[in-house]
């Protein structure tokens, strides 16, 4: 059994960050899980494009609130505490926090931790990692 | 893209009660992410002991307080908000809650919707509940 403390690793090499947002990865795919899990914090007032074309991504709304637009539709949801948005189909995405946006997230295949967005909003996929 | 909310789901069919909890399937098999996702709410006083020999599940604590003991090990962690248990290794545990306690959980393979807790603590494997 693993057994892991956000309060704990927020402030550890487990905390990746960018500007305006920080993941804390609480599994990765060396756990064996065959998911990984991060709680990811949004900064209040930012704005987010991801398209994860080599993963599938749940993401869950503990608290805050902002919104999140398919760019294939073009339909916008509001994100509030018991939220979530799965992106079945990879769908490229703009999420967007009024509030600071505190999101419990899976990855399927799990996250390696050594992942940046690359451009496009993606992240490689892993046997690209595995080559690099 | 998939939109849900936890609290129009729980007063539907996604969420699966017993006395002492009930578990809203916000991801399901057949949502096709590899992964079933639910928040699950364990009533207050309770003492749940489960094994899930047929699934990796990783449990995070939004909410409330409580303690798990490994069965093998022996070892009692206490639960609150930000900790996390990945049962790694299929761990036979006992889940206790001292308040009411909101759960994150994650299983892969995906839950279908259809099993139940079996005697030992455990659901079916999916191809038992294939066969059903």
């Amino acid at each position: 059994m693993i057994v892991r403390d956000f309060n704990e690793l927020k402030n550890s090499d487990r905390a990746v960050s960018d500007a305006k947002w920080t993941s804390v990865r609480m599994l990765l795919a060396n756990d064996g899980m065959g998911f990984s899990f991060h709680i990811t914090t949004l900064q209040a007032g930012s704005e987010h494009q991801f398209e994860y074309k080599h993963h599938f991504e749940s993401v869950y709304c503990i608290s805050g609130k902002g919104s999140i637009t398919d760019r294939n539709t073009g339909e916008t949801h509001d994100i509030k505490p018991g939220v979530m948005y799965a992106l079945d189909k990879h769908d490229p995405h703009i999420l967007r926090s009024e509030e600071e946006l505190v999101m419990a997230c899976c990855f399927n295949p799990p996250v390696t931790g050594t992942e940046v967005h690359r451009a496009d909003g993606s992240y490689a996929p892993v046997d690209e990692l595995e080559e690099s």
